[in-house]
């Protein structure tokens, strides 16, 4: 897990050391920032949602691309999945204990952008965290 | 900017509001939690790195990434960039004051999903916040 790659090994190395190392953090990161994976994980909630629930929240995305962030969610154990066996199955997806710690960073950042660009009192805040 | 796709007003209508707004946040937060965005903003110090030694930093970039993502940072007010006349010409970027703010939340994320993968005094955490 420990490659270095540090071409200039010195006082600067620990500096860079995350870069380095970890790689499994490195691609969970990779995961929560992926192009859906920051809304999926703000979307969710605990208690669970649909998928066409979910979609249908999140503009612009595709079932496709729903399907495969939430897959990787779920790999890394920040989403949980259930499917009832009805006909059509009914799928749902929350957060788990982990995406609800992990949701709290993504919620932070998308408040400190917004109050950024958007003026004190207008619309658009990331409620309900 | 208020352009509502909900297609299920009601109570939940509030919960969805920061996927139908601020397409500005959007497109900003897009850019912090891109590929390279994340590590850029991670490695970045407010008294700046020549864009050899952040190249060299990030594990797996290419220059063309690398100047391509510096690029929406800066436009986005969160990094800065300054060229000395010298031959050739010395580039260097650092974090802004707003990138500062901006990257709290992404060392929060990382250290999380860090603290969940890597036993306790393990190395690889987020140096030096």
């Amino acid at each position: 897990m420990t490659e270095s790659l540090q071409p200039e090994p010195g006082p600067t190395t620990e500096r860079y050391e995350v870069f380095h190392t970890d790689c499994a953090a490195r691609d969970m990161v990779g995961h929560v920032t992926s192009r859906w994976g920051v809304w999926v994980l703000i979307a969710l909630r605990p208690d669970g949602l649909r998928f066409h629930e979910l979609r249908d929240s999140i503009r612009g995305v595709s079932e496709k691309m729903l399907a495969q962030t939430l897959r990787a969610l779920v790999q890394d154990g920040l989403v949980w999945r259930t499917v009832e066996p009805t006909a059509p199955p009914q799928v749902t997806y929350g957060l788990t204990e982990f995406g609800l710690e992990i949701r709290e960073p993504l919620l932070d950042l998308f408040d400190r952008i917004n109050r950024r660009l958007v003026p004190a009192g207008a619309s658009g805040t990331a409620e309900g965290r």
